[in-house]
């Protein structure tokens, strides 16, 4: 990495829960100053502006959150075990989540779909990753025989989607991680319920 | 009313949309001076600060939403049709609670959990009293005889508004009410195999 390219990265960085957690509008050029120790005319030199910081903040978590994932996922058997891999990220790194002010594609969902048109298809896409990685699951399980042939896996992968998204934000707001743990267990259960064979 | 009293109803109604959609944080005190025609002095004649009209537009959020689940509850005849009812309000309504924001709950709670500590305890307050509706809902269909005894009102709660919070996200941020429908139906699916004798 040129020098250059360090500096921007260690903006993302320090940017990335700041972000997440005073969200994409709570979030001031003096905030970023503060947290990276730069000068605006630094973080200028490296971003057009707040918003292009903002994206390139939005979009390093959600690759973050994806290679975490992955490790919980790669090294498993069988589709069962992956999907039961996917929701033990969540399980075993809860409370690493919520001091860093939740799921960063929830966070950003509520902010962009009505008031950051610039940030909604970064939003969107996020999504899509998650779904994608369900779904790959799922297809997976199918092609194996141990999902049944009949299920549509991004219809089941965006249902997973919003238990987990739901439960997060339920588990947060009351302090209780309790909240998402019964919501992890749900997508357990519907899995060995109606993907397995 | 006084005439005091329905200025600040005035001020509330018009602030309510506004926080919904550009947030707590992202609407300023010039936004809901554009949105009621009013002057910042009037403004600060019926609330002590901006922080003081967010609490006072979300508390008045969560009693229309009551006002408008319980249109949808009250006239029918059993624990499962009231159930249905609940989750009718959602599919009648979708169109106009995207247009208007999405669910006031889930928005506030998503800034709140880490930002807006003043606003917290509201929008858990907030959580409680649809976990309270459902849980109503459920204590009745035990007593009735529809629903299995062994049961537990406040864990079937939480977790169907988890399912029903994750769908609108999803929902809204896709411009895809879909989602949010698949939600519904869940829902209504584990009240039939798990709640109904």
């Amino acid at each position: 990495m040129s020098k250059a390219e360090k500096t921007k990265e260690y903006i993302i960085e320090k940017a990335r829960p700041i972000f997440n957690k005073k969200g994409y509008a709570g979030t001031s050029m003096n905030d970023l100053i503060a947290a990276t120790g730069l000068t605006k005319g630094s973080i200028y030199g490296n971003f057009e502006n707040k918003d292009e910081v903002a994206i390139a903040a939005f979009k390093s978590s959600v690759t973050r959150l994806g290679k975490r994932l992955d490790d919980f996922i790669e090294n498993q058997n069988s589709a069962s075990e992956k999907f039961i891999g996917f929701t033990q990220y969540y399980r075993t790194n809860w409370e690493r989540i919520f001091e860093r002010g939740g799921c960063p594609i929830l966070n950003a969902s509520i902010e962009a779909d009505d008031n950051l048109p610039f940030l909604k298809k970064h939003v969107q896409a996020g999504i899509r990753s998650l779904v994608h990685r369900l779904g790959k699951i799922i297809e997976e399980g199918k092609v194996s025989g141990e999902f049944r042939k009949n299920i549509h896996p991004g219809d089941h992968a965006y249902l997973f989607l919003s238990i987990l998204e739901g439960g997060i934000m339920l588990g947060k707001i009351e302090n209780n991680p309790k909240h998402l743990f019964a919501a992890l267990d749900r997508m357990i259960k519907i899995m060995k319920e109606e993907l397995m064979k």
